[in-house]
């Protein structure tokens, strides 16, 4: 009996491994901190397993602070192909533009378009799904008036585009951040909506970012 | 007969003199080209002639290519105030927010409110009418996705608050520009609608600061 | 008897009075610092105290965290000029600098020359003997591979023509941390030496600050 | 005759081209510029010429204007893998530094080195033998007040022990060019000793690049 058991739950297992999707988060600081108790990745297992979805899914977080999209690129042989992932999110950006202003280090916006397509062509051409995503905010006002609105708002235009012409999901979080925010920060305050410091998420920010990203990640075929 | 029409003329010189409103456009290279034979000054004095006012004002430029809040305010001594004008109009600001990006040199936000609320107290201590001019554009697209849209809404969000608290007559540029582009720029061009370099006005820039102008101008008392 | 003392106390308070040369330093975070128990305002006083020169002077900080060299112009009527000083040490130049690369709002060198021959200017006209320092270090390291040496360089070479073309003291602490960090900076470190974080002194700092400004005071007639 | 003469041409070619080292120079607008007729490549084909030694190499310019080490990096494969060449010179950094300032788009230090570390290591591994030269000068300045001189010292320090590291040959540009300019500029100018604009080569300037790198080329076993 004991045996028998065991036996088929070596099978269940080998069953169940074959078919759990390799899903790997791949980006900055906010994905790092995504891994954390109340972090995105996390709260995304999480939706998993009250979908009863679990058994169906592996969630790595690949993230390093201070990454921008080149960045991406240089470690990705590594952090990324090496792991065979079924699925991987695109989260990248905020360092992008926001490095310009804080350390003159931010990416120009025709390297961008160069690094992060070849990104996206060396994942596609190994088969595996991606799936992308816009930086959401550097600040939270919601009249455009933060200082790097202007560029956040091209980088996640060119993400979008970027989406469309390759017929790639996107998870289009800068929308919802600013959806969100104009139901909820009538006051046009800076931060404290959904971060806590302009950029890194605070516990709803990471709820929002989980919901779509799990929402994408379901409809990954 | 000839030295009574001479002392007629001086008569009514000595009267116009007396009666034309001295009016200073103060601010940086934008108002220096506008004196220019199609600049926004040259056409405020062609709608004034047009409205059969033009006996009724004498415009000066007082603009100067790279100047910030700072800069008005250290030459408002010798440029303005020595002048005795009845109007300023302070139209600064593109390059306290441009030079950030360009020069490193841009001024921060709460140093540009101190400074613009000093030059402007300076002006109305004098009992001189002042009219506020919110920077136009750095960068004509609609979508809000101009590197500098944040700071630029930032700083005319400023001016216009300052406007209302100080009951100061303000010529909203920004707005003016963003609705015109809003119906003349389908291809969300960067350039060339009411500038020529994203920054500077053609043509058709010219006249409608200067139809802005002029209208508050008219409206002074 | 106890009149008599009284009397003597008003009459040598008087004589100190009027004797007392008030001496103000103008200046940034590191000014605002320099007040503080072991910052070099106390120690210039410390110093005074030890030479028995103690009853000539009274030392007064007028230092605010991130000012420029066009905020001490902003504030010199208030701050400096209307409590008469005999003496005013202008030590600005580090966020003029240092803020192009932080925040993007660092000061033109052309406008630098032109607000700090402002500041002198009103000073002088006062009959205000001015010294003059220059900004000391944005990193320690002594090969010249600090990010911001080549513009420290450069405007100081500035304040030292100032100084020399309007026969004014100089303090030139650019040249004494430099001295000094060769002969205590073996491994070429970028804080540490003189300094805490790259800007701000330590206690060794703080007194090479004070030793070389008590120097230029002493000497100042 | 004819036909025997014309066998030995082709003898003669085929041999030479067996032999011939392929040079390619790796680097941004100023190598991009050295195949122009006074270029810093076509002069050192001149000397090649001048030394007999002509037919030993092939030299090819692989330069692109605003290129920074990681855009070497992306487009090593196809500009210089591709081409199988015996001898490559990366001679980038300009940029990494310059458009901090004037982009907000400049290389982090860490990034650049680990981007160079990865440019170098792949050419290495190829059986390429590789030579680094060091970013010569964004201003001519000799007293180190050009407002880069700070970061191109110290990129510059990494590239030249990276180079002693890696045992790789080093073409010290920065510290020929300073040579020269302590010699040859006596009135600190800023521009016009070896370049047309702080950074671009002028006839003097492609000479000693030139110069340098042909000593390096011949030098490489």
């Amino acid at each position: 009996m004991k045996f028998l058991s065991l036996a088929v739950l070596f099978v269940l297992m080998a069953f169940t491994q074959t078919t759990r999707k390799k899903v790997i988060f791949f980006g900055d600081s906010i994905t790092q901190a995504g891994v954390q108790p109340t972090g995105y990745i996390t709260k995304v297992g999480e939706m998993a397993t009250r979908d009863k979805l679990a058994d169906g899914y592996e969630f790595i977080g690949a993230g390093i602070g201070g990454n921008k999209i080149y960045d991406l690129y240089l470690r990705m042989d590594d952090d990324v192909l090496a792991k065979s992932p079924d699925i991987v999110i695109v989260y990248i950006g905020v360092n992008d533009v926001w490095h310009k202003r804080s350390l003159g280090t931010g990416t120009d916006y025709d390297k961008f378009e160069k690094f992060y397509n070849a990104v996206v062509k060396k994942l596609t051409d190994k088969g595996i799904k991606v799936i992308l995503a816009t930086p959401a905010v550097i600040g939270e006002r919601t009249d455009y008036s933060n200082e790097l609105d202007g560029d956040l708002n091209r980088y996640s235009a060119l993400i979008r585009s970027i989406a469309e012409k390759s017929k790639l999901q996107l998870v289009d979080l800068r929308k919802a951040f600013l959806d969100y925010s104009k139901a909820n920060n009538p006051e046009n305050k800076e931060q404290g909506i959904l971060t806590t410091d302009r950029v890194h998420l605070n516990e709803k920010g990471n709820e929002l970012v989980a919901s779509e990203m799990w929402k994408a990640i379901r409809n990954a075929k």
